[in-house]
């Protein structure tokens, strides 16, 4: 999720953007502004989006059953519909902070609104995205070190192939958060209570086992500093999708920019399964 | 899931019917055995079938993902493919003991295999089933009445729409099992640790609030006679999709004959998140 340059996290901009209501939140991307929505709306689930044309939608949505953990779908839009049911009144094309456009795999636009760009043939992905599990394990003492540090998780390309489906392929992405000994069975549990949020770790420990030979070289995102005694624990990351549209190169696709989510209606607790 | 009159259930038929392996189960059901499957290859996780042309498998696909807590996908073939990730050397056209296939969303036939009509543009979907749970309910001391009694699970349509995908629509499905007032919190608890299947339940009390009228003419499978201070508790039913098949009539579809489960390897453990 490297940042676009002229973004600054919004919770740094406006002290305040904690206890922005969803819809003022949405309001305000809505009007232009722009920056990394990391604690913005506190308590209200964000979540990845990605838009590809309908004759693409199957092979998504399958791609997505084929590697939940990657890619829980928590809504799909109609071909060429803008709203969605996790948010009372959203507008897609306008309510992100910042888009990402893509043509056959390559980025070619960052734009704050995809109006022009839009077409009847787009369907929507919505999906769940970590953030959601954070507080919960921020709420069970796990403390985060990258918000601890003041930077974005760090995320690696990994050595493992997702399930192809159709013509889309890809590897399997993942976050990692360094955690201390004496938090890691917190850490499993409260992420395990939300599976539609990319649930269980997928390892703890040794990176290279995942492919990753330097954790302090992130692929997205930024590096995180482990304390001694810390273990890198690795959760699948909703950023997956995104690699498998550059790899598979689709003609077209539009994403949120990385770290700039969609913010819904929808309270993080609901995906907890008790 | 009204039995086909000639199958009398497995464990009936041959009390080591449980300890089979899911290997040995397929194969006699391929050289022709048949009848309902509940405790067979105790501990196996058994899925709901439902095959349609690949022309029909977006709307399929997007119908369980907006309708999971009724259609939790546990595997989707490749169009035409009779294997699935989920039992090794398995042939789905065989392998169960006996289908239903549909035309125009009527019932037109109840063979033990469906060889002769399979189609190349086929699609097939696994979908989790509440046998999967009730291991974990019985293991947590919860009486399973139905089983006590001798008898298949209740079910009814609800008067809940699901909600609808492409031209695919139709009514939930629940299945209901009395539950001691001192057993509820149990019941809750571990249903809803197997989100894959079916997870919490939508409803417990009153039926009414489900449209249903009259707890002892269920819509499918047997009456099943409440203890005096039981609880009516309701779970979403995987015979979701093969109502929305008799609502939606599409073309051709094959699902599995009601209680004729497909035994996969995968163990009902697998599926719960702690």
């Amino acid at each position: 999720m490297n940042r676009t340059s002229q973004d600054r996290p919004l919770c740094v901009v406006d002290g305040h953007a904690h206890a922005w209501t969803p819809k003022k939140a949405r309001s305000l991307f809505r009007s232009g502004v722009s920056g990394p929505t990391a604690g913005v709306a506190a308590g209200h689930t964000q979540v990845n989006l990605i838009s590809v044309p309908a004759d693409w939608a199957y092979d998504m949505l399958l791609f997505c059953q084929r590697n939940q953990k990657a890619c829980p779908v928590l809504d799909v839009t109609d071909a060429g519909a803008w709203t969605s049911v996790l948010a009372d009144g959203a507008d897609l094309r306008t309510d992100l902070p910042r888009y990402r456009v893509w043509e056959h795999g390559e980025l070619v636009q960052e734009p704050t609104d995809v109006v022009d760009r839009w077409r009847d043939d787009l369907v929507t992905f919505l999906i769940g995205c970590s953030f959601t599990f954070e507080w919960a394990l921020t709420g069970a003492g796990v403390p985060m070190r990258h918000i601890e540090q003041g930077r974005n998780v760090s995320m690696y390309v990994t050595r493992r192939r997702c399930r192809p489906a159709g013509r889309l392929h890809g590897p399997m992405v993942v976050s990692m958060r360094p955690v201390p000994p004496e938090h890691l069975a917190a850490a499993i549990r409260e992420s395990s209570l939300l599976p539609a949020v990319h649930g269980s770790p997928v390892h703890c420990g040794e990176p290279s086992v995942l492919g990753i030979e330097d954790l302090s070289r992130p692929d997205f995102g930024d590096p995180v500093d482990l304390a001694p005694d810390d273990i890198p624990v690795f959760w699948a990351c909703g950023v997956t999708p995104q690699a498998a549209v550059m790899a598979s190169r689709p003609p077209f696709a539009i994403t949120h920019a990385p770290g700039q989510m969609f913010v819904t209606d929808t309270r993080d607790e609901q995906y907890r399964v008790l």
